[in-house]
């Protein structure tokens, strides 16, 4: 396998589950389970010397017992089992091993440190890889590949790399509500072997992964790191949000995954210069994928820059919701650093034709309450906006609180959305959408903006729950494709 | 009723809806709905000259048809037909008039505000207080006052008040969600007559409000606003959200309520002098109504100060969640402007007693799976954070995620939030929650979550869905809580 890193780890030809447990509620009955719902397309070994069959699969007592080839071992026994693990694989001819087991360097003992450090001696000069210890380990959808059984089954092109369990699935879950979907996800933890540039030069070459995001707490070597991020940054979107930036998160990050955080503005430095976005927060994390996974025309390589208005900002059109929707909208994209123009001359002529009255006075963002019993739609006016040299981008609210009084709200908002995702499908400009977010503890308004939502998704639409969140996104989205523009413009002119 | 604003305002004994409507998707017809469904407590008269009933009262062709004395109009007809109402209204002794009536100076047009300032005068030469116009009026639960059917019922004392008619529907609907309930908001539009210097006024005083919100895009005397938000500040809580900060959120507020803006710097050092807590988004207003109605100990009247570990910054605790979850809450903490100190000593031989090996690994953020299996909870751990001197504020993330995957997550949610729930009950410490959000598009998911969260809001606790958005309010709040201390120590000295 060398130095790099190959498909055996993503897409093994067979499974060991050693630790495999009957216990429904542990880990070593959900890898089981997992593998098994999601259909994993080769053979899946249970190792359990109490148990005859598991999750429906028969039982092994040792790995050595299983009949056939044993390319990929899940472990969830405990630390002190693991070296009588790597000499039991290295006979079976394991390729890669993965440690779900923990307790080794970030308990901060010295026996766990030194039992780490033989544990990769011992596993290099066996040649098999290790991913982890102490993290949740791949899911590859396409290839059965699964942690938890209620991860999404359908497949993507966002791939997640994390140093956190916990990370990865909230990542997933709380994506997959806004519409991503993916192609690979890996919890690494502590990276004794196999470590994020690892993954990232993988991924750089991924033909199933379109964008890639990160939480990584620390690296063991910064200058490899610094070149997988600048290659794959070149290739596709990454996005990362650094955990352990501060005094107290770096010190947590040490007992979490024996991390070395390193100091935030070499980091930030590092991203920077990579080529990479970097967030604060999980939030911007999943707001920056739905950015580079929905948004059109992320990559451009031809030079017809943006409008900047001469100061460098690209300028957003923004419409619906009501009249303080409107002002908060302009306030927060002003403030992320984009700019809002005044409704350019031409659109307002074409508005003149059809509501004379309200011309001189709807405005960018436009007030939806102005247009309500006139002529004329917001998504109407959304559609001149984008046809308009005058506009980069594009925010749509939904505004649904209106349609959320009504009784029959759910076909309300169904017909509201779907305007919009009409216009959203045929958009060639950047255009974000508002909606939500759907946590009403009624259950009509919940079905509502839950559906209404996943309208746009599966029309592969980029949907936040603020017009902050979205102004934010978009902001740092069009920023990001002016450094990859001008950066495409420079190779060509070499 | 001279210059101050009196119950009438808010509590009229009796109400008109001039152009009030049977059809059931308009306002005319939502006012007279509301009104009915919320029990107004008084007679309510639709009033439409081609109606025999509304919503199922009879209604009359004008106001002087009424039988009986009216106090309060709603008027939901056209702008040019206000005058004549005024002259109707002064006729039938009507006290005030609150205008959903738009389409005044907010046009730009000098018709419209030619006929602005002719109501203005025409109503006070009546003796009528103007609410409006542009506005969706007066909620007030326990009196049977409401704008819409869907507003929450049962009420609260949380006040809100908003320029803005949609702000005022979604802080109702998304505020509750997250628990608020509401004593009295106003959606006071143009505020031709009555300002937000007359509603802050009574609110300050008002015995049911014990926190005010406020979105206010501009005001016609800055002076007297100082005043009122000087007195409400020093009385209660007062979160503002100012639309307008920007150029662009300005030219749209001047359009959307006719205000004047102003600059931000003027108004960012006008709240601070007032003692207001500014914020910038509609999340960050919501999040700190949460802080100032639920966390514990909001007003502090002693001289117990805060630890502030000798650099004037509030420490705080923070228990639940992985350890990606630990990492990245020690970072927003920090980054938020509170210390996270390590666990102290005291707390340490507490735990070694009973979970040796880990006593030395776990740490502030506590990392709950560092204690999984162990005889420790976190649940535990952060009672005895709450006990210890060594911190002034707590944040208990419910790390659901784990939950979620199992199916019996419902109950298996209640379980775990009510252990929280009844620690939340006795602390004596500001204890922030996190938990959500409750965004999933899974049924059983939502609502895990959704019960969660109302297990927590029904117990009077504060519910933040990203631990960025808790460690953020409550360092604003723990800010605000020094600053109202050293005031009222200030006064006791003088």
């Amino acid at each position: 396998m060398g130095e790099g890193l190959t498909d055996a780890v993503f897409r093994p030809g067979s499974v060991a589950v050693v630790g495999a447990s009957s216990k429904v509620d542990s880990p070593g009955h959900d890898y089981v389970r997992s593998l098994v719902d999601f259909g994993f397309r080769g053979p899946v070994y249970p190792i359990n010397p109490r148990a005859a069959e598991i999750a429906g699969l028969p039982a092994y007592p040792s790995l050595s017992a299983v009949p056939g080839e044993v390319e990929y071992v899940i472990s969830c026994i405990p630390a002190d089992g693991v070296l009588a693990l790597i000499d039991e694989s290295r006979a079976k001819g394991v390729r890669v091993l993965h440690l779900f087991t923990g307790r080794f360097g970030e308990t901060g003992k010295a026996e766990g440190v030194a039992l780490e450090r033989e544990v990769k001696e011992r596993a290099a000069t066996a040649g098999i890889r290790i991913i982890g210890p102490n993290c949740m380990g791949v899911y590859d959808a396409s290839h059965g590949m699964a942690f938890r059984p209620d991860l999404p089954r359908e497949p993507g092109d966002v791939a997640f790399i994390s140093q956190s369990g916990n990370n990865s699935v909230e990542l997933m879950l709380h994506g997959a509500a806004r519409g991503l979907r993916f192609s690979k996800v890996v919890s690494y933890g502590n990276a004794l072997d196999l470590s994020e540039a690892d993954f990232l030069d993988y991924l750089a070459d991924d033909a199933e992964t379109r964008v890639i995001g990160a939480y990584i707490e620390g690296t063991a070597d910064g200058r490899r790191l610094l070149d997988a991020l600048r290659r794959c940054a070149r290739a596709k979107p990454v996005v990362v949000l650094k955990g352990g930036r501060t005094g107290a998160g770096s010190r947590t990050a040490a007992s979490h995954t024996a991390a070395l955080a390193g100091r935030r503005q070499v980091w930030s430095a590092v991203l920077r210069q990579a080529g990479a976005v970097e967030v604060d927060t999980f939030d911007e994390l999943i707001d920056m994928l739905v950015a580079f996974a929905f948004l059109r025309d992320a990559r451009r390589t031809t030079d017809d820059r943006q409008q900047t208005g001469g100061d460098g900002r690209a300028s957003v059109g923004v419409v619906g919701g009501g009249g303080g929707r409107a002002v908060q909208s302009a306030d927060v994209c002003e403030e992320a650093g984009l700019r809002v123009p005044k409704l350019p001359d031409a659109i307002r002529a074409t508005l003149r034709e059809k509501a004379p009255d309200l011309a001189d006075w709807v405005d960018n963002p436009v007030d939806q309450s102005i247009l309500a019993g006139s002529a004329v739609s917001g998504a109407r006016v959304l559609e001149m906006m984008l046809d308009s040299p005058a506009f980069d981008a594009l925010i749509a609210n939904v505004g649904e609180d209106w349609v959320l009084g009504r009784p029959d709200a759910i076909e309300r908002m169904a017909h509201l959305v779907d305007r919009f995702a009409a216009i959203g499908r045929q958009a060639r400009k950047p255009l974000a959408f508002v909606l939500g977010p759907a946590d009403s503890p009624d259950e009509t308004k919940w079905r509502a903006v839950e559906g209404g939502r996943r309208r746009l998704t599966d029309a592969r639409l980029a949907v936040y729950p603020s017009v902050d969140r979205a102004a934010s996104a978009l902001a740092r989205f069009m920023v990001h494709r002016s450094w990859f523009t001008a950066w495409i413009a420079e190779g060509a002119a070499q």
